[in-house]
């Protein structure tokens, strides 16, 4: 039958009938109906980090990655220095955007397998005084750690250091307080936890460190003071703005207040990521990090030892039955991902389970279980 | 009534509903149906302009200005040297890209009611040789003016310079045929002609020239060389794309193919001209642009010189009968904006004359005409 499959993916994730459904209209994009909903869209946002007062949001066409590389050019300095806490491919893709747009650029590795240490942090902050910024990924989804938000924050605080945050794929699950948390900058976009379609990112910028982006980026598009102030004076977006985009994350977060707010989300994903990570493990699945740094967002597991197992087959038993899986992206071990985000509940996950079992008939598999050396003891 | 609005605007535009049902599914971007679609896209887009052999397409997320950008970082050495052939708002935004990423750019100022002159651009590139690429706005939507496409690239080839065409408002309706024209590069984007919704843009490149893009971006999410590699090694996008605008560009090009294609379309949009411009003047108001220059895409009319007319009220006036026009764009003179593109017929037209006679009564407005000294003789 053709029905939608359930995406277990980081996003673009599986969103409701009636987000969708708001963009069954065209907008036109200088009207003030359209920008009504920009000026709404940017209070909730501003609201859900408590940061009516302290701060400012900046949409952005695009994807996430986007917003991220603005965030970067618009507010450090060209001849900044930056300094990458680096546990992942994320981190990475930070690092490189960086570099490639000319800012002096510093990486500091942390295994994939762990959270960024603030004191090891804390310790190169005080070795090399250049540093103006720290990027930190909130929550990594290259292996689905969760990094530690506040600690990082209070250290940059501390050594007065402005903190990039990218936090795609925590935003609005994950509670951020920008009352308790200092930040420069903060991203996140429109199909991840606020379960709207993909198509535009947006960001947090503490309006004390605003006036010191203006003229900061090279690039046009990606200039967020410029398209910050044009906002701000006319309503409209500066380029034409995704106008069904933004429609559907509209419709999004009013279901989104409706469901209770992050709270209520984070429960939502709590449970379905418990629900999971139980179920798999019944199949021989293993969750490839310690509880405590998983997020529950995405979750990475081992490959299964058996030699029947390939993540091709695998992926298209479960398609087959409806659900959409990730490939792992670790560069040592093989692991595939499994989301825990999207307008999905236990229900789906229970479902997930099953096309799961299922797909390990197909290929003859016993076990998900891993190798020997990577079991817990 | 709460129904849709006619946006008779440069784009966002009218779509069909067929095209907004396409966004009622989500898609994973990694999974296999979603790389078909792009796959087909691609082709598709590559088929309109007569260049699959010749030139590749590289599709790029955010809205046509992000494309036009990422064409010059991708496209022009750090070293190089731009020609903007400069007759509206929309070429002053290439140029000021340009600058802004470093690149050194030069422009050649044309009259907004003029296109812009190929014997001039000759005398250009013979007096400074040090010029390495020229962009030409193929149908400048600041006034609305049909640029000398053809002329303009026989020039850049004699002359051997690189052409970059923004062709945002003009691609899919006026025909542009690769193998009659040559550019290095040639820029729409999905919610233009096309009749897709904004979200996304695409750049044709000429294969030949395809290999010298690689690391000359300053951008990673502008990078068309790396975007093309990457989607030709995996099928996917780099990044996240903008799913739903995908879908619904893809179901845009099967009505457009259905239609007749790009001569079918211009015909469509010839007529909706034609008869917006007749309807105008039997009501007073006067076209700013020749019509030996007038694309068939936007018309730009006089403001009326009665004195009981505001634009805002205008507007307004039409907007309650449903229909949306655009300000004017221009830097002396009053002007406003009558779009003739998206999925809109001769039927739409006289809906909207007759929006637009009521707007003029609820105005006190007796004629369209504006002052004498801008009435032709």
């Amino acid at each position: 039958m053709d029905r939608d499959k359930i995406l277990l993916t980081p996003g673009p994730l599986t969103t409701t009938l009636r987000t969708k459904l708001a963009m069954l209209r065209d907008w036109g994009s200088w009207d003030s109906d359209f920008k009504l909903i920009t000026a709404k869209v940017c209070q909730q946002l501003l609201r859900i980090i408590n940061g009516d007062d302290s701060h400012v949001v900046v949409p952005l066409q695009g994807s996430g990655t986007f917003s991220v590389e603005a965030a970067v050019a618009s507010l450090v300095p060209r001849d900044g220095h930056i300094l990458v806490l680096d546990n992942g491919a994320y981190c990475k893709r930070a690092a490189k955007l960086s570099q490639m747009m000319g800012r002096r650029c510093t990486t500091l590795s942390f295994p994939e397998d762990q959270a960024v240490c603030p004191e090891t942090l804390e310790k190169a902050l005080q070795a090399n005084q250049s540093i103006s910024h720290v990027i930190l990924v909130h929550c990594e989804t290259g292996a689905g750690v969760l990094n530690p938000l506040e600690a990082v924050a209070q250290q940059c605080e501390r050594y007065n250091k402005g903190l990039i945050v990218d936090a795609m794929s925590s935003f609005a699950a994950l509670p951020i307080d920008a009352q308790k948390i200092r930040f420069d900058a903060l991203i996140a976009a429109s199909g991840k936890c606020l379960e709207g379609v993909p198509g535009m990112g947006f960001v947090f910028i503490r309006s004390a460190v605003l006036k010191d982006c203006e003229g900061q980026s090279q690039s046009l598009a990606m200039d967020l003071y410029d398209q910050f102030n044009y906002m701000k004076q006319t309503g409209q977006w500066r380029f034409t703005p995704p106008t069904h985009v933004l429609v559907a994350l509209a419709e999004a977060m009013d279901q989104f207040e409706e469901e209770g707010g992050q709270p209520a989300r984070l429960k939502r994903y709590q449970s379905n990521c418990k629900a999971l990570i139980t179920g798999m493990a019944r199949l021989g699945f293993q969750s490839f990090l310690e509880p405590s740094i998983q997020a529950p967002i995405i979750v990475s597991f081992h490959a299964p030892a058996e030699a029947c197992y390939d993540f091709q087959a695998f992926y298209a038993a479960c398609r087959a039955r409806g659900f959409i899986l990730y490939p792992g992206k670790l560069t040592q071990l093989e692991t595939f991902r499994v989301g825990c985000i999207g307008a999905i509940d236990a229900m789906e996950i229970e479902q997930a389970l099953q096309a799961i079992a299922l797909a390990m008939q197909d290929l003859g598999l016993l076990s998900g279980a891993p190798a020997a050396h990577l079991r817990p003891n």
